[in-house]
């Protein structure tokens, strides 16, 4: 089964805490329990402009990315797996090496 | 009897949520009373943008939809089953496979 | 005497709950009481787009909409019969057949 | 004395709700006690639009307009006599006959 | 000492309520105490539109103006007398005769 | 040190409120404590309009201007000296002479 | 590992308030304990204006930059040390000398 994110929504995949401390990025003590990046599984077309045009995407399939812990996602299971669906702007980065 | 859903609404009619499960996506605990998918049975003509054309829908007749639970759509009964009125917007993604 | 409506409004005659059962078309439980759906008896020239332009109504005069209960609607007596004034968005839908 | 509307208001005088009563179209029961229409004194100029250009009036000095009672108005004298000074937009409708 | 208001806003000097009265326009019991009315004493350049290009005042320097009381102005002193400045959008109207 | 504020904001010093009851302008009792103008410092490039281009500021350096007391301004200390920073749509008014 | 900013984000390495006494640039008592000012470390590519183009960030890194404490930020950890994530419109002004 897969999901296609509509409009400028992705499907995004968390990356346990546990991993999260490895890499050396995590939010401070308040929201530990939560992930805050995640692998990116689908996007979708992009937004669609007041012009009428769809604007790119700005992060793609496989890219790693951060967010803010518990806003603005909408929390669903694939295949048993949990993962958030969650519109573009609530990205704050991409993690690099 | 049938409902032609005006402007960027579309009429879902939800699926179980038995077979919900079988399919592999649901919602977390919290809101497992809910169906969180189904199927679209008509749409409407699309979004009127602000130069005053009219956006092409980005789901069709017979889509599987996924959206959030009791949120921004209206309950309605086509001959005597359960359907949501929502718009566009309101639906996260299409489930392929 | 007549009521035609300003920008977008449309004005409309409720349908009793009783022909709405027998239509095959209401509301869950909680909303019993009110009618959803009625009958178009005017519209307005439509609404104002921001580049000056008036857009076309998508109802007319005759048609049968949906629309959600008690919300976003002003009523008002016209010959001592209830009718509802409220904007085209508050419309859901037409129904055929 | 005199009193010119700016912008896309109105200055309308309440028509009382005997009348109200006697010409078929009132409020129900919770809101009876204020009028719901009146006759139009003078408009302003119009709304200013996004690109700087002046939007026509949809009411003009005459015409007998129902609105929405207590809400958005504000109630001022002139020569003793109470009038509503609103927005245009806060009219629904213009009766005929 | 003489204060040019920024953008859209003018300033007012109100008119004492006992003039008011006599002019026959003041606001109903529960907001006597507040003027309704002034002269408009300075005005700015006028309010920059999303295209860049600055609008006209619609009110000049002299202009006898009504205005809600106590809402969306601030009470500014010039040379020991009250003044208010507010947004042109404020005043209701223009006072002729 | 010097600070050179962004977008459209203005860095503005207050004036003591000692020397602005010399000037003749001050706000009603309840908000004495606080300065209501101020020389501005050092101004922005201006505000990015919608099409993209940046918008002329309305003040310069130099300028003595007039200010709604504790609201949408950030404080902060230059060299041991309070100053204000804010948007140029928080600037009432120029005083001149 | 590196963090690269989505849209007109940055992301902000703070100067503890210690040193930020010595340059003389500091918040007013009771925001005392919190950074007022950093470094840029990375920058997104900028707003996507309504149009469909990219506006140019106003900051680059190695900027020195003033924000309000403790406001529309998100704290992350970057390799162990505390940075933020804020949107370029939260910088306040960039400090020089």
């Amino acid at each position: 089964m897969a999901v296609k994110p509509l409009e400028d929504r992705v499907l995004v995949k968390p990356v346990e805490q546990e991993s999260v401390t490895a890499s050396g990025l995590y939010l401070p003590e308040s929201s530990k329990e939560k992930p805050i990046h995640g692998v990116v599984v689908a996007v979708g077309p992009g937004k669609r402009l007041d012009n009428g045009t769809i604007a790119t995407m700005s992060v793609s399939k496989g890219d790693t990315v951060v967010y803010a812990a518990g806003y603005g996602a909408t929390e669903v299971q694939v295949d048993g797996v949990d993962h958030l669906i969650m519109r573009e702007a609530e990205l704050l980065g991409v993690i690099h090496g």
